[in-house]
């Protein structure tokens, strides 16, 4: 009952009017027109809403079976991922060497939001592929990326990520599985691991399986972790698959959503593993990928609540109840659709405007990585700092923006049957993995933020003081957008500053705030991304190019965050400022 | 693998050391001193912990089961339900003459809270009898009184709430259940209704159906509804059943949570219904079990995220993973439990701060339903303003804790059998049904606000403000409890100020405000609640009785609220001060 429609037209004025990604000057980019991403967005988006959203409800109702140790996904997922698969998608960003098409990551990000926004658990089979394929792609020996990565650009053999165990999963230096050297230059790896997204399945001929474990020489700490290439069927020298190693699924996890994803517990009993990377080094190589699914999971966070958002769209247009208080607007029926309610538009507007907001700043994030792909170090240390930030305040705000979209339908909302459900359960896992966001939080106050001595934030900051400058003349558009963002930035800047005064003297203080510093980098962000919009929204308009029915709703929706969701920035600071005393007085046994 | 154990000490404190319970002057009050109250207490957190909580898995697993037309609840419900008639609690707070055992309401509310947090599916089938006896109690003529309430009571039959019909829940206007006029002074119910709760089981003999339905005469606005008895199962005149009624279960709805409580579509083909109150003044009858009803679901909301919060500590304390920033606290073992760490003690404390506000809240509201019963005007006009801040506030901030709860568990939050993912998808239906929080807003700003001259919100002003000043002696008092109290109230009576002046000529600019105006307001009574505690802590502390411990971590548990939850009021103002012009400058049509 629910439906999905690619925003190809809110892309389109992010790539051409706001990041104006043709006259970027970067290689490849020039060919990058309207009419040639407009082309791709279309295909895309008709793919997710034709293949893929349909298979969203039946991946939730049947889920994953682990049948004789075969794992079955849900009915109609293989014929689409062939479908995904021969249409080019899963290659789509990837290095024409191994067969892909070499585009720049931001075009794969958007598609990537769409495939997300239609069937998130389905996504995921690609999407963990795609960061094994980056991690091989950058730490793999010549013979490896030839063994691998053109199978796994066509998503013939998918990947994994094999981190988390039993008793850790933040904290790695205590994983306990095993690689033992053998004469062969493999290792033998044993161990158990849980959590495994895509861990099996019946969708690939093989899955290759990147495993943290310990070597011997690497000492206890995550200084000593190495990272391996685990794959299910060992690869014979001509490419063809030989014996199925021992590696099994324990079995697959019950959860509250994404039930069309296997989540497995997978067992390593003595499998040949290849190192990948450098011996003792796996961290490093290891966040290869988790950059990237960090990201990625940024994505997922406000890509399910689009999805969410569009249908609690439909509900309050054909739901008939009560009258507009300032008199009846569908005269004719028997009472108005309920948009017409203040607090029913507060929910829709409230998910709209972070909607836009996070999509610009996911596509600008997709711009500065193909900018730190092209040695860019500027772009790469506002990445890197930034990456904590869209995975957890996109996935935060993405998960109450599914529930706003599921209060929309009332009691219906409730009931499985309708759809809504399923969003919340499926958004709420982004919060948690790949880093809970309590992490992300922590890695940007205790890491990111003092990084190469504090020049990357300070880099952000610049950013907007000089898009604030540069901008100032226009009186609406001052008023408007660029003086709320100029209070949330100093409020920004005020946080950081206390964080460098007290953090030496008691690091509880900055990281009792961490978890609102993040969210007011979030707002920050998301503000500055909307003012953005709002110049070239208004530039266009004054140019009388583009779609001005578009480009002014897009005005009207950006003073709406900048005037409902920015002032959020004032209490975050006034959390952070009240320090670590309150966080920290209670005794732990005294809970 | 959860489990729960009844916060009896913080109730006694609130019982006898803030509300003063047995010097309240109440009638049947004076005999409830601590000793009474904590025999009461412990018994029922007995039950809640041995009897209830265990079934609490077993009815989301296993749900409910609607087989040839007879509804099967989950194994061990009905010996539950058995065991908690037979123990009297069903009629703890009923009048004697029907069999209660005549308690105030508070004491209800109080062991309510128990059962709730124990199980809130199982609750739910004694909650809605409560609600049905209430209204009958009010409403019903003596015959009907004694036909029915011994028997609901005792919860030897259960009620129900049948308003919701598939085309209209908040707007009861347009509903067409018919109820033609016989002979026999009866009614014939012809329609059906939906999502109602308890609908039909298997642990009682009778289910009464309380039925909104058209009369004829009445018009077609909700001016013209009646609310009729209407028993499953026809009464002889010697109180032994009779004849089946043409009431069936169409279906039983799949729902995200309390998979436990039967929500069932019910079909009325023409069965026998009893006008219960006057014809065609059916809302006001219904609004007894409704008032009464959205108090009980303002206490679902905090009393679920209360078990969330007990087991997200218990995994806190148990879970290793990392080192505290300030050194290792748990040097034998390999890493500290993640209690140590500063941003998984604000998500505790944060929970924790709210919880115990927001009982406080719950139990004041309780004793003013009292002071209401005994006469009390003043306090009865309180009520009804706070009934939907009860609602609203404590449903949204007991979902937001059982995220929370959630979130602390990392990845195993999210699978289903460690239980935390139960908590979350049951307390989600608390924010929709009784009038989705949206309603509550518009109640409170559309309705109450106004109600009587303002003169309820301004006595509240004054409670806020007399309590400030005769407790601003004791500097630190002031600094940490009083003054960020002042500044709270400050916001709501700027925002009740902006209303005032905008309402009339736009209502819109009220309206477009009004849910951030029921957290405002929320907000506002939780600091005056913690700061009533505040007070009684240190007078207690002071006069060197009670538990001094629990006394010092009351304060600090506090000072958490008022330094970390309380500066949301700016925001909320913010938000409502910006107007309705950017909640609906979209065209309905553009979204």
């Amino acid at each position: 009952m629910t439906r999905y429609v690619a925003p190809v037209q809110d892309m389109q004025f992010l790539l051409h009017d706001v990041l104006k990604l043709s006259q970027s000057g970067l290689p490849g980019h020039d060919e990058l027109d309207r009419d040639f991403t407009a082309a791709i967005l279309d295909a895309a988006g008709q793919l997710a809403s034709d293949v893929l959203e349909p298979l969203n409800k039946v991946g939730d109702a049947q889920g994953c079976v682990l049948e004789n140790g075969v794992v079955r996904t849900p009915a109609g997922f293989k014929a689409a991922f062939d479908q995904v698969r021969e249409g080019g998608w899963t290659g789509l960003d990837c290095d024409p060497e191994y067969g892909g098409q070499g585009m720049p990551h931001i075009i794969g990000l958007a598609t990537g939001e769409m495939f997300v926004s239609a069937n998130l658990a389905f996504n995921m089979y690609q999407g963990l592929t795609h960061g094994a394929y980056s991690a091989i792609h950058a730490h793999g020996t010549p013979e490896q990326k030839q063994t691998y990565l053109p199978k796994m650009v066509s998503c013939e053999w998918t990947g994994t990520m094999n981190l988390t165990e039993p008793h850790c999963g933040t904290d790695l230096g205590m994983l306990r599985t095993r690689a033992e050297p053998q004469d062969d230059g493999s290792y033998a790896i044993t161990g158990q691991k849980i959590f495994i997204s895509a861990g099996d399945h019946d969708m690939s001929d093989n899955v290759i399986h990147l495993v943290l474990a310990k070597a011997p020489g690497g000492g206890e700490s995550t200084k000593g972790i190495s990272l391996f290439i685990v794959p299910k069927f060992l690869v014979n020298d001509d490419g063809s698959l030989g014996d199925r190693q021992a590696v099994s699924v324990g079995k697959l996890e019950e959860k509250m959503g994404i039930h069309g994803n296997a989540t497995c517990v997978m067992n390593f009993d003595g499998a040949k593993g290849w190192l990948l990377g450098d011996l003792h080094k796996g961290m490093r190589a290891m966040f290869t990928m988790m950059n990237e699914a960090r990201l990625g999971v940024g994505l997922q966070g406000y890509a399910a609540a689009e999805a969410a958002y569009q249908n609690a769209v439909d509900y309050a247009r054909d739901r008939l109840q009560g009258r507009a208080v300032t008199g009846a607007e569908n005269k004719a029926g028997p009472a108005d659709p309920i948009i017409v309610h203040p607090d029913v538009r507060r929910m829709l507007m409230d998910q709209r405007s972070f909607l836009e907001g996070a999509r610009a700043l996911a596509l600008w994030a997709a711009h500065m990585i193909d900018k730190s792909h092209n040695g860019d170090k500027d772009a790469d240390g506002l990445i890197s700092l930034l990456t904590p930030v869209i995975k957890g305040f996109l996935t935060d705000k993405g998960f109450d923006g599914a529930v706003q979209a599921q209060q929309v339908y009332g009691g219906h909302g409730y009931i499985e049957e309708w759809g809504m459900s399923q969003f919340v359960r499926d958004a709420r896992i982004t919060m948690i993995y790949e880093g809970a966001n309590g992490v992300q939080a922590l890695d940007l106050v205790g890491r990111k933020l003092a990084q190469d001595g504090g020049k990357h934030v300070m880099a952000f900051f610049e950013m907007v003081r000089s898009f604030i400058k540069e901008n100032e003349g226009d009186e609406t558009l001052k008023a408007q957008f660029l003086d709320p963002l100029k209070a949330a930035s100093k409020d920004l800047q005020a946080a950081a500053t206390y964080f460098m005064e007290r953090g030496m003297s008691n690091p509880n203080d900055a990281l009792s705030g961490s978890y609102d510093f993040m969210h007011l980098f979030g707002h920050t962000a998301l503000g500055l991304m909307w003012s953005r919009m709002a110049v070239a929204a208004q530039a266009a308009l004054t140019a009388g190019e583009g779609d001005a029915e578009f480009l002014r709703d897009k005005l009207v929706t950006g003073r709406y965050y900048m005037a409902r969701h920015l002032p959020m920035t004032t209490t975050h600071l006034a959390r952070i400022r009240s320090g670590s005393e309150p966080v920290m007085a209670l005794a732990a046994d005294r809970f």
